[in-house]
């Protein structure tokens, strides 16, 4: 038996099918987005702006990318980076194909590039196409990968009815102040305050409006937009609680977390291809039985006329993993089952072209030619194996033969 | 070849060899620590409290504790933990020898909790023994298991000098007042607030007193142990920047970014131990060669006489991972090269007695009868599979072979 566990397209959508696929929201009013990603990352210890670090070869960016896109009532995306990195994030947005975004160039700070931002649909821009003036911008960090349909619906019904409206989360710590020598001056009654998160949205009129009557000082040490709406348009944001995902990747532990969740996304659901067969079908339902313990698996069978069925099945987009059930029956007492060197070359360079597309295949032989009970018990092992290579896509076993 | 990924004891050190083994503090007055583990872990989705949620089969409290023992001046080591627990907690301290720390039943809220940890010390509670009281207590959360000797030694010295001491780090999201409608009352002005994180320390006295005087509403709603000094002791801690491994595991993304630091702290070294004889020597410098860009690597070599070397470098703690070299050489053209089923089922045998001590092994084919250029690249594929192997700690491919 051979399986691979791999991504049905060139680039996988990272993120993983949407939870909210089921669901089709709808405004009544244009909405926009600008996602300024013009950071330095100091806080990461890396080289690397944090937005552009890597997460099986896609930067980070393109997954919260990935996340606005899904939702089909955001017309237009904006991404505003440093001028050094212009060129590269146009790169990423053709390789990605991210089609409805436009990248920006930034200013100096965090407000300044998020003010180019919106101009982006007020002003005819060098290097950008004139976009159309949204009713309704969306403000949201690059780093924020795990956005979801429901909280971004919220912050945009709640600003077109507010005039402003912030994501907030509950305090992990207990914020204090500080006094100049260095002592604590007094601790905050948690209960009291919330952090404030991303997204956000405001009326684009406010958030402009705002953002031109802002000081040198706003711009360089301004805490954020709330605050700017608050403070020059008199509009009180409306706050409201979102999901824990929202974290802002900070630092290097958080690109690990948000890698992790990426591999848990990918691992939800398997689709095992068989041939018609009675042998190669009866070890598939076997495996999709174990299999099913861990995450939801489908059963395609191919013949000469199911071929196109299977195929489907591949180019849906439901699914990122394929076992692929292939069954050798022989008699040899050796481990290698008749498969030679050149057999495992070809395995070896099958896995080696396939790895460019981000797709990962091993070969995992279950030993079938034994009684049924022992056969089960295989099968329960080669599951096992299935699962962790599903989970870890550890693109350096690919092409490996592994054995139960 | 046959390599073992293993740890050398039992139970490894899962924090990894301390960044600091090269100093050794002292401090001329008694420490001790109490960590209260009376969490329920509701944010982070579980069913068991985050605290002893298992990274590579081991509590993450154990983690923290280890942290602990290994800062020889602190004496005693008190966990706090809810009466449900006590049996548990305790044999958690059997299995994994943590020989300094006391388990104290905690009560209803964190701050009854560390109150009864702090009672260990005046009081002959039930259940455990007298323990000598200290002149600066150092709490700590339990699910912060990345604390570091210098962080510790900083704020029991302040402690000492000052009363209270604690740790601090900058805010990474904006904090924000809200009215009791649900909008934005004010933000907070970012730079002159701080996160207060953990650990904290005080002199016994004056948290001792603190909690004497609290009220049953402190005692619920109290924010942290800083403010009660403040309040009831007119203290003021001495606030100290603390490095960004202090946080909290909260949700269950920390725990996978704990995993990771863990897996990390894991694969920073490696030792080859080989035969003596020139080609086992040769492969093993070959491959110390190449893996020496991804980790430290040493290589021992092993004879009869030398044997008693190797197992001091097994027991000596300073690596947890080994790269045992076994040349076997052949003539034929099949991939099992001579394994037989007999041989495979013998190591995955060894592999499944070895998996109950945290010991993974698996076995890594070099084909090694072919040109030294051939060699050469098999050694790297090799090296980048015994790498990932070593990083990802997959308990599911032990005792699987592997084949470059």
């Amino acid at each position: 038996m051979a399986w691979a566990g791999s991504d049905s397209q060139p680039h996988c959508k990272l993120s993983g099918p949407s939870e909210q696929a089921g669901k089709s929201l709808e405004l009544d009013f244009s909405v926009a987005a600008v996602l300024p990603a013009g950071g330095s990352g100091e806080r990461m210890g890396t080289a690397i702006p944090k937005q552009f670090c890597r997460l099986f070869q896609r930067p980070l960016i393109s997954l919260t990318l990935e996340a606005f896109e899904r939702v089909h009532w955001i017309k237009e995306i904006v991404v505003v980076v440093s001028q050094q990195n212009f060129e590269f994030m146009n790169s990423v947005i053709g390789q990605f194909g991210h089609s409805r975004t436009t990248v920006v160039v930034g200013g100096l700070t965090r407000h300044q590039s998020i003010f180019n931002g919106l101009k982006a649909f007020v002003e005819n821009q060098p290097h950008q196409s004139w976009l159309m003036k949204p009713e309704v911008v969306i403000i949201h960090d690059a780093v924020r990968p795990f956005v979801e349909e429901d909280i971004l619906y919220r912050v945009a019904t709640a600003a077109k009815e507010h005039g402003a409206a912030g994501a907030i989360r509950p305090l992990v710590s207990t914020v204090v102040a500080t006094n100049p020598e260095g002592y604590l001056d007094h601790s905050l009654e948690r209960a009291k305050y919330r952090a404030s998160e991303m997204p956000q949205a405001f009326t684009f009129d406010v958030i402009y409006k705002a953002y031109e009557q802002c000081t040198d000082y706003d711009f360089e040490h301004g805490t954020e937009c709330l605050h700017l709406a608050l403070q020059y348009c008199g509009v009180s944001a409306k706050l409201l609680d979102g999901p824990p995902d929202l974290w802002k990747v900070t630092y290097k532990r958080d690109l690990y977390a948000a890698e992790s969740i990426v591999k848990e996304n990918l691992s939800k659901s398997a689709c095992i291809i068989t041939a018609a067969q009675e042998e190669p079908v009866q070890l598939g339902t076997l495996l999709q039985e174990v299999l099913q313990r861990m995450m939801k698996v489908d059963l395609v069978k191919y013949s000469s006329s199911k071929e196109s069925h299977c195929i489907q099945a591949i180019s849906s987009g439901l699914y990122y993993n394929f076992i692929y059930i292939n069954v050798h029956l022989n008699n040899t007492e050796a481990l290698s089952c008749g498969i030679q060197k050149d057999d495992f070359a070809i395995t070896k360079q099958l896995a080696k072209d396939a790895f460019g597309k981000n797709i990962l295949i091993y070969n995992l032989l279950i030993n079938y030619t034994q009684s049924m009970d022992k056969a089960q018990e295989s099968v329960k092992e080669g599951a096992l194996i299935i699962e962790t290579l599903i989970k870890q896509r550890s693109p350096v076993l690919t092409g490996q033969l592994l054995v139960v």
